[in-house]
């Protein structure tokens, strides 16, 4: 049984979601690890991971136009502002999705589903580099 | 250490909680490791997992009354619709929720807690197959 | 490759997060266990697991006013309430949330981000003894 760690950088330009499946991939692909279990660790409090449909990009759309209104930017209902409007419903966001998700591997492949994506779910409205520690396990 | 991987079908019928504790239970009892982790991942956009209380089944009734409340079905809230009014609030569903859970093993149990089950979170209305991945690591 | 499991006792005063990283840490930094991936899985249905902010407590306050908001306890809406009115809600929030984290281990350090902090998300008003399971793998 092996392991290995790897940190990958996904750079976001906006709220909403950045898909980075075949950068996973491509670690996993160049890894002695051929069946296992892969483990993603999103290293921040507003930003988060989902394993989200791949094929219509109107769901994302309507993913983040649902989180921006069930958590609304409105000044009068949170006390913590330090870093503007859209700071604490970032991580309100985040508490409602996951900073971490973990998937099968066999034959040095993701068992994804076949509509199933991978992706970075920004909350703040400015870029952001965003650090994902990677742990696959296995033999 | 050593590792298994299997794959399992949940049969679902409605929208609402489907419990397949006894069944994880039953593959896990026939492996050969006493000591480890237990993965398991749906591969599905418009499906979950949940651990959730075992005892009463309005609990169920409960928790799938707050998502339809919570997630609307409204033709004028989303764009994205190809499979019909629950399509969206599926994918909205899958996120607010989880596709993967991770639960340690001790003498060949699960070390869930009294209360817990392992339910299949369906979120389309229709009967459908869904895949869940079981990895076993462990000693 | 090593494992190790252990059970840790979060005690919660009231609705709200409890902070636990540092008992999760000192367990680390006393395995034989350099690099690897820490899980935790917590074994109840009315209190679940945060990767949150750990600076500013305004966050925190303001995480259970939005559970608290999003849903309610309100006599009228929920069918089960064996335990009182805020037995229903803890199960929902708990859904909404996560029972396990997993989290990956280097130089026998969590590989936290600079703000992230673990919690134990208490759902019900009175005090509770939560258990959370700590499962480690690694070399």
């Amino acid at each position: 049984m092996h392991q290995a760690q790897h940190r990958l950088v996904v750079e976001t330009t906006h709220r909403g979601l950045f898909e980075f499946t075949s950068e996973v991939a491509r670690w996993l692909a160049a890894q002695a690890i051929e069946t296992g279990l892969l483990t993603l660790f999103c290293r921040h409090t507003s930003a988060s991971l989902l394993v989200q449909e791949n094929a219509d990009p109107d769901v994302r759309r309507d993913l983040e136009a649902f989180f921006a209104r069930l958590v609304p930017e409105d000044r009068d209902i949170y006390v913590h502002a330090d870093e503007g409007l859209d700071d604490m419903p970032a991580h309100i966001r985040t508490a409602l999705t996951q900073v971490q998700i973990a998937i099968p591997v066999a034959s040095r492949h993701l068992l994804l589903g076949t509509w199933q994506g991978i992706y970075l779910f920004e909350h703040r409205h400015a870029p952001h580099r965003r650090e994902i520690v990677l742990h696959l396990i296995g033999e």
